[in-house]
Parts: C-alpha cells; structure tokens; sequence
C-alpha cells in the first residue's frame, strides 16, 4: 500500500486541507482554469509507476478484502478488455444488514459536522490521489481506456471533479451561519430576541450506481456530494468494473476509521452476475439519494421508481456537431477524427452526428462536397491510426460484446465511408480493439439509427438541405434524443449565434471551432459543465448548486433570549 | 389604482432596487432579523388606509380585466368568510392559447438576463406593497384571515418571502461569471486558451398552485423564483381566493408591459366550479415547473403524475408540542393558547397535538395534573378571547365549510375540555367566526384522529406514560405524518438536546419554551426556515438554496482563443 496510515481527527484533517479547500471554492467561483490533481503521470514520482504496477497486480486472483457488516459470499467475474482475467472477488452483502449498520452511522457522521466531514473526504481524495496509477490500472484493465486517459480520467481528472463537487456541497452548507441572533424591534417596548440554530440534516442513505466505461470520474461527483452533505453511501459498481470503486471505498474506509469516525459511512454493494441489486436497492427506503450513470431504460426505470429518494441520472444521448464552413479544414478534421477516436467513441461526450449540408461546405482550402468531408475525415482517422502503438494509445479497448455487435449492425445503415477493423495492439495479444466507423447517412428521414444512441466507435456524416436544416436536426435531436455535447463550425457569425441559440432552448453545451488541443468530448473539472440536466440525456449537472442543494436539508432550532438591559449610551 | 405607472427599462429598475436586493443578500447569509416591507399599516401613510379600501370596494361586483391572450370566458364565485358576496369575475383561459403565448415569451424573458428579470421582479414587488392595503382586504375576505393578520401574512411578509426567494436566486444564478477564459498551461507549448459563456437557461414555464388560506404568502416564493430565472408563470388560484393573485397578475403584467417586457410571462389562470384546472395544467409538457400548496392526496398525485416538472409542494402535516416542564407556566399558556387562536387554527404551523405526560408536570407555579393543564389551557383561551372585538381579531373568520364538519366530528374523538363555539362579529353579522376546540386524548392508542391533519380550531391535549413516550410520539408524528413545526416545553436540557435530536432526525423546526411574543407557527422571512422538505408535509423549504437552484440550468458555450504572445516581462 502507498499510502501511509495515520490517526487523527477529523479536524485535523479540514485544517490540513483547508488550503485545498479554498482554492477549489474560488475556482467554482471563477470557472476558469484549475486543477488540483496533477494530470501526468510522471508528476508522482519515480516509483510511483512501479509501485502502482506492483499493488495493482497483488490484487489479481485475490479476495478484495473489505471489513463490512453483512457480507454473505464473495463474487467477482471481471475480465480486461485487454485480454486477462483479473480473477478479483469482492463481498456481496446482505442488504438489510448492511442498511442497517449504514443506519446507525448516520447520527456520528451527521453530528461530525461539515467541516469533519468535508476534512475527511479531502483526506480520502489525497490518498486516492496518491494511489493514481493502481487506479489507473483499474480502471483500464475494467473499462479498456488506454492507459493515458485511464489515468487521467481515472485518477486525477475524476479527483478535480470530486473536490469540485466537495466544494459546492461545502459552500451550499455554509452559507448560512451555523447559528444567529433574531432581534425584531417592538418600538418602545424591549426588542424580542431568539437564538437560532441551523443545523445541516442528511437526507438519509446515498447510493451510486457506477458504470462500466468511467467507474471513478462518472461516480465521484455524486459520491463525494451525498458524502459530506452527511449521508452515508453505498456504491454499486457496474459488474465490468468492481475495482476502481472498490479501492476507492476501501481508502474511504480507512480514512474514516482512521480519523475515529464510522468506516460504515461507505460501503461497496457487489453482485452476482444473477442480481440486479441496483434495482434492489434503489427502492428500499433507506436509500434518500442516487446517483446514477448508464443507459435511458434504466435511469428512467430508476426515477420513475425510486420516488423516495432524490435521483440524479446521466442517461444516453445523441451528441452532434454541425459542419457548416470552416477557415481551417485540416485543423477541423484533425480534431474530430481525434475525438472520434478516442477510447473508441465511448463516451457519453462523444459526438455521433457530424451533420453537413448535401451542397458541401466552403472551406480554407476551397468548396469542399458532402462526400469530399466525409472521405476526407475517414481519411484523417486512418492517418490518425496509421501506427499501431499510437493508435492503440487513443483507442484503448472495447469494452463490451454488445459494442461489437452494434459495429456490425451500423455497418449496413447507410452508406460506408471508413470501415471499421481490428487493431492488433502491441502489448496485449488479446486485447479487443476496433478503430472507428463512418456511415454515410444520405437520405436522413424519420427515426433513422442515427437518431438513438448508438454507443461504441460509431459514427454518422449526416447530409442536410443546408444549415438551416443542420440546425434544425440540432435542435430535434437534443430536445427529443438528448445530448450532452454539441458543437458547430462556421466562418459565419449568425450560424454561430443561431447555435447557440438551439443550445440554450434545449440545454445543451456547445463547443464552436474546435480545430486545437481542446476536443467536444472533453469536459474540464472546475470549469466545464458536464451535462445540462435540461434534455433527456441527464436531469442533472456535473456540478452546480443544484447538484449539491438537494442532498441535504437546514433543520432549524430557536429559543427565546433573555431581554437585554439597555445599553448605556457610549460616552 | 395607487401605483404610479412609469416606463423604465428593465435595467434600470435593476439598478433603482439594487440597494433592496443588496440588503436580502446579506440578510440571507445572515438569517438574523430583517425585513424590507414594513408590517405596520400605519406605515404606509394616512390615506393608505382608505385608498386600499376604495380600490377593494371598486373590484366587488366587477369584471377583473386582465388583458391576456386566450379568455374564454368569465368566472368567479368567491364569497367572503365575513359573509359578503365578492361578485367579481375573472378571465378562464383556453390553455393552449395561453401557454402557446407564454412559451413565445421565454426567449425574450430568458435574453433580457438575470439582472432585468430581478429588476423587473423588486419592480413588482414594490408596486404591490405600496398595494398592501388592497391585498390586505383582498386577503381578508377570500380567506378569513382577520385584517391585522391579512394585512402582515398576505401583504409584507408575502413579499419579504418573495424578496428572500428572489435573493435566493440571484445568488445561484450569479456565483458564476457570464464569461470566463480557460488557459491550460501546456509545459513548453503555448498554453490551451477558451473563451466560455455561461448562460442561465430557464426550464420551461412555471406553474404556481395558489391555496386557499394564505394565496399570497405560500404562493410569492414559487411565483419569484421561477420567474426570475427566466421560467413564465401561469398562476392558478384557489378557486375561494382568486383576488389577491389576480391582483399580483395584474400588477406584474403592468410592470413588464411598462418595462418593455413580454406581459405574458405572468398570466392568470381562473377556473369554473366545474373544472379541475390544477391538474390539466400540472401534466402539460410546456409545465416544466410546479409550486403547490394544499392536501397531500394532491400533492402526491402532482409528484406521481407532473413528471416532466420538478415539483415543490407543501402539503398536510401534524404539528406537536411536548409539554414536559415550565418556569413559566402562565406564559406557556398564554403563549399556547395565542397559538391556537391565531386565525382558528388554519395554518399550516398551527399546533395540532399538545403532548402531556399522564402524570402532570413541573412548573414554576408548582406540579400540575394532566388535567390541569389541559383545564387551564382551555381557560387562557376563554381569556384571550373573552371580549368579542379582542377575539375576532385574533381568530377571523372559518373560510370552508369542511372545518366547520372537521370541528363537530372532533369533539366526539376524545374528553372535550373546550368546546368550540360561535361567536358573533362585531362588524359583519354574517361572518362564520368559531373558537377553538380542545379535546384529550387519555389513551392514544393506534391511528387516532390526533395523527391526521384536523385543519381548523381543533387540538389535542394527548396523554403519554412520561416525556420519553412524548418525545416517541414526536418522532413517529413527524416520521410518519409530516410536521412544518414542532415545540417543547421543559426546563431539562436532557429533554431539550432529545427533542433536538429527533428534530434533527425527523427534519422538522423545533421551538424550546416559547412564552413570550413569538409563536411557534410564526415564520419570520429571512431568518426562519418555512418546512425543511425532510419530512411528509413538504418536499422543500421557504426559501433555501434547494428551492431555487433546480429552476434553471447553466447551458454553456466555449470557443478557443489565439494564442497570446508571450507576454514582455514586467521592468
């Protein structure tokens, strides 16, 4: 283990952190650049690597031993993208014993305070932080991301955007004072006087629900929120993708024991490949919050049933960039070709519609034709991915079978501009990997595929009358399919602005002219906005007020005060 | 009318109320005392008075035009609890004429931005304070409330908690910057630089559900907070108390027009005796927001059915004193029995169930029985309301004929201690005036009647084993049956940090040994917390950071910017 154990209160450690603390508040305040984490891998030491490499390989084949009440069995089952089984196995618990001992911690953790709590959960990102590269060979070896972004993603992006989350919850929590004086003047009678106390309550139990392509980034935000608002939580992994979250709770919990708190305030939930325990434990009464990533069916089954509990959902969408014109063509296509490369298009910011008039667009480098930036963007993918180990380096794995397949399907639904196929990747023999598919869809009408998600390296080049009609497919596709990216590119002002104004009705981002380093799928902790909650592809918001506001409640005392003397005058 | 009419642009009404808005900021960061509208009618000049009565006279018997687009017809039927007939009609809308016309405002009300939405909002609200008068007999004869109590809860602190709400919302919508630049540093390289807008994207339209005891006071938060993050809002009164929002329509549709402003992102909502207009509306897909308050059978359904809306209601629940011990007996009663009085009991923080050992209690005044404190709370109500003039002031009028059942079903549900009796007014000879009813309760037992809302003059004297059995009935009442406010009377801190306990558990505001000039249904804007949403009687609070926050949505756009030279260094 690299972290080292130490014991101390949990004011201690709000002391310890309180730096941290400030900058994160003033960075939710700026929303311009920040970040607490560093992203390179090489910024944690020499050894840091080899050690990673060596504690995440101790894990293979072994029991991941976590002390919590009520484990019946040990269940495991994850298998890399990569080609290995991991062989890990987790404790599966007895519901009701472990929401009942996650129960009885709610008082100590509720009475520890904001600031112990908020000092405890930096502590956690600190040791999480310093256990950067075996999580980041967790989460690639779970989810298939390459090691770069596994490691970026999963480690320091997904910590910036915890603390970012820890920030507002923290900021929400106090900005009322934890007590006041209420003194009403009663005209020439004395002045009535109460005291008052405000006193943060919890809502109850949190429970998140992980996913199976971003364990860490995806869960932390809702993880860390319910946490230091004061409910305990319960993680449920997507069965792909146990490990991540299980260190993660396993350094929760030696923090909290650490610091004299209840290690019950975080628990992991594993299943069987027979359970849904998601949906188990979604509906128990105990559970007053969830935080949810994947797909539409079940996030709406979650909000439609878990009614006793506040529910955050991030569900599928239909991310599409509209090409109208452009002053830098190569530039243009360099940066979609890498967006569309990377991790093998499956993210939820990844964009599946490249929408462009039937007429063809102008361009710096002259009149360029619908089928011409069509071929010309297959074209950039291919020299993007002509060497093996660089591609394998953008592209990671598939995931999932059910990727595969879709590839297949997509194949036939329009006409074929880039094939997809498979890469041998260099270091792992068995490592599932595929490279991009383009389809052309000509004649778009109706509820074509290009109108449903369809997750993995797919992608259609969409053709339209003109921009107005791109514009208007913007604005259906967000308002009825949901969307959590979009982006434009236009020499013109007025298509820039009518864009934005598609964006604002139906609440999505947009992103203008990305030809650079900076790409639509990517969404930077502290500054970005991830998702809108305002279309059908999330109801909520990484991370704003109202992420946060909900989770907990102000439970108010007040008292009469003694009538005061008056005061003498000053002299 | 007594408004002057002006015409301003919207960012100069910002700019004229900014020192109102500045001062809520603080006030609600502080939660100590203050208020921007005074409460006395005195305050508002000599011939406040008679204006008010004038302009209320002129609506009796009259069409109350409201220009909005999609009247149908003209509908009314308010008669005043005092027992004179209002006879005035108002506009009954085609719905989708009127929500067609509103959805056409958004934009405009969305792009005017935060500070003309507020501007235009503390414009309205200071029109319709300088109409206090009127809104106070508005109030009085929908309502029953008597004038003194109209005027306070329907006229300032209406708009002190519309004012708290809007600051609410100002806050979270302007914690962060509009615009930001983003620049990553990149080692060598020319840092990642990106221009970003945030803007504040409203849902939809708003519905605001007014009830029938306090039309204004429970309805402003809602109304203000979804209007100024940018959402319209339809405004549906009960039908027994159409005046006082039809007067706030009508007020804010003048300050809009005159603002250059859409008027129709407020309009009214009237329905026929036949209709159920609540519902139809709630359930509409242009609905993306609701505030309600009124019985929880409704107020459920609106949660299970307005799902494309988020939805804040405020529903029944059952209030609890623990009576344990006192060092001021006869201000304990009087304090109570004051409580009970206060407009006949129906407010939603009236105590309901006054919670008595069996055994009696310690007080300064020496041991009493259950009995005697039962007996003697009946007698300091006997004494407040003994002169008729005194006691119409305090109880107004009963306004449905469903408390007038509720009271002859109570007295049957237990050992009357105090019965409930007419009482004539001294100014209106056909007003339905009643006293409250006291009965105990000697061996609660199961589901009695005291744990459901008996809404109106009707309390509980409810006996338990000891102080530990009532601090159990507490939990379970506010637990199982909701509670907007609860008290305890004990001279024994143990007894008090258990009662806090519980509060803290169950989510309810708790008041210790209130026997002075506050009562424990007063909620004071700016400082008290209105419900907490913890517990069944409300799924949020007047007014927090959770009541605004989920209104709106930050949509964002961002593009990249040039690269800078590096900059000459500094000589």
């Amino acid at each position: 283990m690299t972290h080292v154990t130490d014991t101390v209160s949990a004011s201690d450690l709000f002391a310890r952190h309180r730096e941290t603390l400030d900058a994160a508040l003033e960075a939710i305040r700026e929303r311009g650049y920040w970040s607490r984490y560093p992203e390179l891998p090489g910024a944690y030491g020499e050894e840091a690597a080899e050690t990673g490499k060596a504690v995440f390989d101790a894990h293979l084949g072994t029991r991941f031993a976590i002390d919590q009440p009520g484990t019946v069995d040990w269940v495991g089952g994850e298998r890399s993208p990569y080609g290995i089984e991991l062989g890990i196995t987790y404790p599966r618990p007895d519901v009701d014993v472990l929401l009942a001992a996650m129960g009885d911690a709610i008082a100590a953790w509720r009475d520890a305070g904001v600031d112990a709590r908020v000092g405890a959960a930096l502590e956690i990102l600190e040791r999480l932080n310093q256990r950067s590269h075996e999580i980041a060979l967790a989460v690639m070896h779970t989810t298939g991301q390459a090691f770069p972004m596994a490691f970026q993603a999963g480690g320091p992006h997904a910590q910036d955007r915890a603390l970012e989350a820890i920030a507002y919850a923290y900021a929400e929590m106090t900005r009322h004072p934890q007590e006041s004086m209420w003194e009403k003047p009663q005209g020439k009678r004395p002045p009535l006087r109460m005291g008052k106390r405000f006193s943060v309550a919890p809502r109850g139990i949190g429970l998140v629900i992980g996913c199976s392509t971003f364990p860490t980034w995806n869960s932390y935000p809702g993880l860390f929120a319910s946490l230091v608002t004061g409910n305990p939580v319960v993680v449920k992994p997507s069965r792909h993708a146990v490990l991540p979250l299980a260190i993660t709770v396993a350094v929760a919990r030696d923090v909290l024991a650490d610091a004299g708190l209840p290690p019950d305030v975080v628990t992991l939930a594993a299943e069987s490949r027979v359970e849904r325990l998601a949906s188990v434990l979604a509906v128990r009464p105990e559970i007053r919050v969830v935080d949810y990533t994947g797909s539409t069916e079940f996030g709406n089954w979650l909000e439609d049933n878990a009614r006793q509990a506040v529910v955050f959902t991030e569900k599928a969408g239909v991310n599409s960039v509209i090409v109208d014109s452009t002053d830098d063509y190569q530039g243009m296509l360099r940066n979609l070709a890498f967006t569309l490369s990377l991790y093998s298009g499956q993210m939820c910011t990844t964009t599946q519609n490249l929408v462009v008039p039937r007429g063809g667009i102008e361009t710096d480098d002259g009149r360029k034709t619908f089928d011409e930036v069509a071929t010309d963007l297959g074209a950039a993918i291919d020299g993007l991915l002509g060497d093996d180990a660089r591609a394998t380096a953008i592209l990671g794995a598939i995931g999932q079978s059910g990727v595969l397949d879709r590839i297949e399907e997509n194949e036939t639904r329009g006409r074929l501009i880039r094939a997809s196929a498979p890469l041998q990747h260099p270091e792992f023999p068995d490592a599932v990997v595929r490279t991009p598919l383009l389809v052309a869809i000509d004649d778009p009408a109706g509820e074509d595929a290009h109108l449903s998600e369809q997750f993995g390296p797919i992608s259609f080049v969409v053709a339209t009358e003109d921009t107005d009609d791109s514009l208007e497919l913007l604005r259906r596709t967000v308002r009825d399919h949901g969307a959590i990216t979009a982006g434009v590119y236009s020499t013109d002002d007025k298509v820039l602005a009518a864009a934005e104004e598609i964006a604002l009705e139906t609440g999505v981002a947009i992103s203008f002219n990305l030809t650079g380093g900076v790409y639509v799928n990517q969404s930077a902790a502290f500054s970005d906005f991830h998702a809108t909650g305002a279309n059908p592809a999330a109801n909520a918001s990484f991370t704003d007020g109202a992420f946060v506001a909900s989770r907990f409640r102000v439970v108010q005392s007040r008292w009469p005060l003694p009538d005061e003397a008056e005061p003498e005058p000053e002299v």
